[in-house]
């Protein structure tokens, strides 16, 4: 019998996260106030967010010790195993030798509580009651009621409302975790009641859910807020899944020649191969593939440029590849890759040409997912078959080379709760988006003056 | 920090099943032919199972090596983590140490697979080229549909017309793994016409569902049939459940006081216990306990006696607990538990003293379940809050005692396509059915008169 899986004990949970900032060759750009357009200072987050994960998010430290009361929780998953891909290599024909780091088994299904739970420890800590929240397609509103479980506090998740509509049990499981859901727009905020008053029957936005749950934080002196992506501090703690990788490869004496992640907001992609990227900068010879969708192409066809985080201009001015704020993605099925934005880290990285952004169409990605549920079993998340597509076109370039390339990628998360999207699939109902050119470049028209 | 899981490497997953039947005090009574009411030979067998399966069904041998070819897929997700349940041992305040083995991990979300990939194999060996079965809640379809892919077998479901319109989920996840899926009855086999004959509109039935994989396989030359639950070989193939916990609990140092499983057909139960019962019956105190529901109290309320397994009287007559195959269990959500009979073996040694079962009442599941979620993060499956529910009590009766017990039990899968179970139950629409006393009675006098 061949060995299939990396397992690592309890006590070989990684210890610190790592914080790549502090290798930059130059500090990332400042964040800007979105009504003065002058660089923030902590002070101006402290609304919103509790100074622990403030100073995390600012700070040049390369390693941050992970707190045991985290470390205790993350052990109900972690470490996640390493997996080679054994059957999909045999499929493929390829020398290749193909792993995939399965963050599917946490319960919420995705890497997203690898963020939730520090950041609800910290709030905690802080004194924080509640926390609110947004979520899309609902893996990180999932994520975070059930991180604030563990620490006895509260969670409000604000869900796009047709995402609500559409996808009723990650609501169900919401719930199921004691946290209250509200469709967005709701009547609990300003922002919400504003947009029922203009439209009753809006679909919502992630844009316009971000805006309540923001309002909701500030306005609650007891509440803070909390974003599941795109941050640094939330980079930062995803770092767990690249830490633990390097050591899983290092136990059976393998080598990433090639480390893959898929990119919505940044997180999962920058939690494996940021430690893999700090090997680099020593040295390490490694190619790191970011995978986007080709309808909504932020890093390989966007501009590097400070822009609007959210639609209504509350969330922070950054530094980042964007397609413009006032851009709305086409509807596919990977919910969690629809952003306009880029991480400022991930962004900042693919400039320096640590990293290799492609774009990969919908159709694709949905051939080789189902192609991995029938080799490797596990039925992937939309988002994550990007990842997987990606592994498979390398896999492929090794075999017309004749090359063994070691590929390792990320499996973000599972698709149980997204099998509407392969009923779709089977259906024949999903097609190729067109990139949709003319409204990107209408779009960064409308980036603010600034920087 | 304390550690949470016992993790074991893929060389270690176990070699060999047990088979309970070796260390019986008699053997068990033989099943009988259908038709006739005589004692079956392997050869009554043929039509529908590959002989290897048949011999492990009616042999005493003690040990069965596990193929490579099986192992090799087992380690797709074996062995499976033995959970350390601290905060759901701080939220009840006992001073009991609670530990579950985790089945929830494997792809098809439940314990399922580790028999539907041994009789994929069998059957591919045996030149078979698909396999029929039926599936009631979806969890048993899904697994076979999972493992016929991993030896290039077909395989088709028939899923009880009511479950297929109510959990759409599971049936795009069938189709994603390749395999055909029919709404039962189907037009495909004379028994599911002449159901549709005498009502369009029915909602199908297990009993039905049987029937026409039966017939599909009995009617095909390369075809075979595969059962789920109940069968000597299906308990069998559930033992290396078991045997890792062994293994596992060794490690740490512990012995297990209470061993506990839910029970429908028995596997899962069979899978953890048995190998605990053969060291019980070597000497070792362990306590065993089998949790059914209080709405379908096969063993604690039915008559031990020979009886149809189906309602169509296709399959063999099987001595066993039962409450009459002509009783209709409660709509409980815990769909995998409804079922009239037992599993001979689990009969038997219940019979023997070995086993002591329980019946709980589906309220009192739902908020244990809950209070699991709240507490370890996973989302159980309903089935499985049944198991819960055995550990909450034990672990209740260790705090009024004032003794540190150590309990294991059986979370034999994940809740994440029985949503709509945990909607209803927040919603207020579910209550406690009442033991259908008289329906239960009416039915013990159709066991047919053998044996």
């Amino acid at each position: 019998m061949q060995q299939i899986k990396v397992t690592l004990s309890d006590s070989e949970i990684p210890r610190q996260w790592y914080n790549i900032q502090a290798d930059l060759k130059k500090p990332l750009d400042p964040p800007l106030h979105p009504g003065t357009g002058q660089p923030l200072g902590p002070q101006d987050l402290t609304p919103i967010f509790p100074m622990a994960l403030i100073e995390q998010e600012m700070s040049p430290k390369q390693f941050w010790e992970i707190p045991d009361e985290v470390l205790q929780v993350y052990a109900l998953w972690r470490p996640t195993p390493l997996q080679r891909a054994l059957r999909l290599e045999k499929a493929l024909g390829t020398p290749a030798r193909i792993y995939f780091k399965n963050e599917s088994v946490s319960p919420a299904g995705s890497h997203k509580p690898n963020t939730a739970v520090p950041q609800a420890y910290y709030n905690h800590l802080a004194g924080i009651k509640r926390i609110a929240t947004e979520t899309g397609a609902g893996q990180w509103g999932s994520a975070m009621s059930l991180a604030t479980n563990f620490f006895g506090i509260k969670c409000t998740v604000y869900m796009v409302r047709v995402s609500y509509d559409q996808k009723p049990y990650r609501k169900s499981m919401i719930t199921t975790w004691g946290a209250e859901i509200y469709p967005s727009p709701s009547e609990h905020t300003n922002a919400g009641r504003a947009a029922l008053a203009a439209d009753p029957d809006t679909p919502g936005s992630l844009g316009l859910a971000i805006s309540e749950a923001v309002e909701d934080a500030a306005t609650h002196d007891d509440t803070n807020y909390s974003l599941g992506s795109v941050l640094n501090h939330v980079c930062m703690h995803q770092t767990v899944i690249g830490e633990e990788t390097l050591k899983q490869l290092k136990v059976i004496g393998e080598k990433a020649d090639v480390v893959i992640g898929c990119i919505g907001g940044g997180s999962n992609f920058a939690g494996l191969a940021f430690p893999f990227l700090r090997e680099k900068m020593a040295g390490m010879e490694v190619k790191v593939v970011a995978v986007e969708p080709a309808s909504c192409p932020t890093v390989t066809k966007g501009v590097y440029a400070y822009d609007f985080g959210d639609t209504a201009h509350m969330a922070p001015i950054i530094k980042m590849h964007t397609l413009g704020h006032t851009f709305i993605p086409p509807g596919i099925h990977a919910g969690g890759l629809r952003y306009h934005g880029m991480a400022p880290l991930v962004s900042r990285l693919t400039e320096d040409g640590l990293i290799e952004p492609i774009a990969v169409p919908q159709m694709e990605c949905f051939e080789s997912g189902v192609l991995f549920a029938r080799t490797e079993g596990i039925v992937p998340a939309p988002e994550s078959t990007h990842a997987i597509r990606g592994a498979v076109e390398e896999a492929l370039k090794a075999k017309e080379e004749g090359k063994e390339k070691v590929i390792v990628f990320n499996l973000s998360g599972h698709g149980h709760f997204d099998m509407s999207a392969y009923d779709a699939y089977f259906a024949g109902q999903l097609s190729n988006y067109h990139y949709p050119e003319s409204m990107v470049q209408a779009a960064l028209k409308n980036l603010p003056q600034v920087g």
